[in-house]
């Protein structure tokens, strides 16, 4: 398949998280935005990073980031997942939002706590009507990992939507960036993701290891 | 660490998962006992695997098996998994509970259905109390696999529990039956365990395999 190349917007992409996928993604040969509510810190991120992917990387508030992007990936914690949804809503309209929210509550981020109605993302689906197909990926991806360019990642992506060809957009990404991505079922499925990262802090903690991640086996090439 | 063998009921057992359980419990030396609604049932799938396990395995109907035992593990349906344990639960107090349901509802058994308690597992513990030591754990390990006792099971098994002593315990009857068990939190965890069986049906499906399975990476031996 021949890979094409996307304009890419990570909102909250001065973040942790954000920015390894904006590193890797601009690596890869993307066109990235780095999106934040400050538009000043999005550009100090947005430069750093572009330095160290050898490819410029612009930044801007959340809003103009989305507007920009033919893709929106969203890298903020849950706790502004929606506000920032409903925020740039209007600039979602027909794209591919690829949602990587966890609802972890603090303190006790090691215990999983989906909410009433289940998936954090199943809910942003919900929000933002059928013309935004939204897709579920990144969740078990450790930030640390993503952030060190040279860093093999041994994690799978699990990869959920009601959208297959949006699915499989986010598929691609994910082999750009080194990882596998894996049909993992509609949005409701997004559930299982956002689980596991809490499992994955818990295992962290109690095996003493950073970073933990998660492989799916009996796949042919696994 | 000694090995030691327990008298282990399976509820369930006619079916593949416990089936599969059992006989790998008891070829690794422990005492077993399959449970059933039918106990002419029981005994005779008993008979078979004790057959194939090269040590005699017991029958009989749910609540004697229960109460025969030091741990019981639940393999039944979940339609039925509430109604097994109100059934036996006097025969549980002062045990281990080992549920490995699965919130599934047919027919769309791909898709995450968790219910509003958000685990079925974890439901069980709070209808069973304190005194009934409730891990859950075996979500994720396909039935196929676990029924060919020469098949290598490339799963690991997420044990969830509010005792730690007791997701010891079934962490070290995974290593008997040739897996890893990992420590994946208090029971609530149970939630991800869960969801992630109907992702591993619909990878099954969508990449034309049988027995998914998953890995924790990051661990020094993964």
């Amino acid at each position: 398949m021949e890979q094409r190349h996307y304009r890419i917007a990570v909102l909250g992409g001065t973040g942790a998280q954000g920015s390894g996928l904006a590193l890797r993604l601009a690596a890869a040969g993307h066109e990235l935005t780095i999106g934040s509510r400050d538009a000043v810190r999005a550009g100090a991120t947005a430069a750093q990073l572009g330095t160290r992917a050898g490819k410029a990387i612009a930044g801007s508030d959340n809003r103009a980031a989305a507007d920009a992007a033919e893709i929106v990936i969203l890298t903020v914690p849950y706790a502004v997942q929606r506000a920032t949804v409903e925020h740039v809503l209007d600039q979602l309209r027909g794209k591919i939002l690829v949602d990587s929210t966890v609802p972890l509550l603090p303190p006790k981020v090691g215990t999983v706590q989906l909410p009433e109605g289940r998936s954090a993302v199943a809910a942003i689906q919900e929000l933002a009507g059928n013309d935004v197909r939204v897709v579920s990926a990144f969740q078990n991806v450790s930030a640390q990992h993503l952030v060190e360019l040279e860093h093999p990642i041994d994690c799978d992506v699990l990869v959920c939507g009601n959208d297959r060809t949006a699915c499989d957009v986010a598929i691609g990404l994910c082999a750009d960036m080194g990882m596998r991505g894996l049909y993992a079922g509609t949005i409701a499925n997004s559930a299982a993701a956002e689980a596991l990262t809490s499992v994955l802090i818990t295992v962290n903690r109690r095996y003493k290891v950073a970073g933990a991640g998660i492989r799916i086996t009996g796949l042919p090439n696994s």
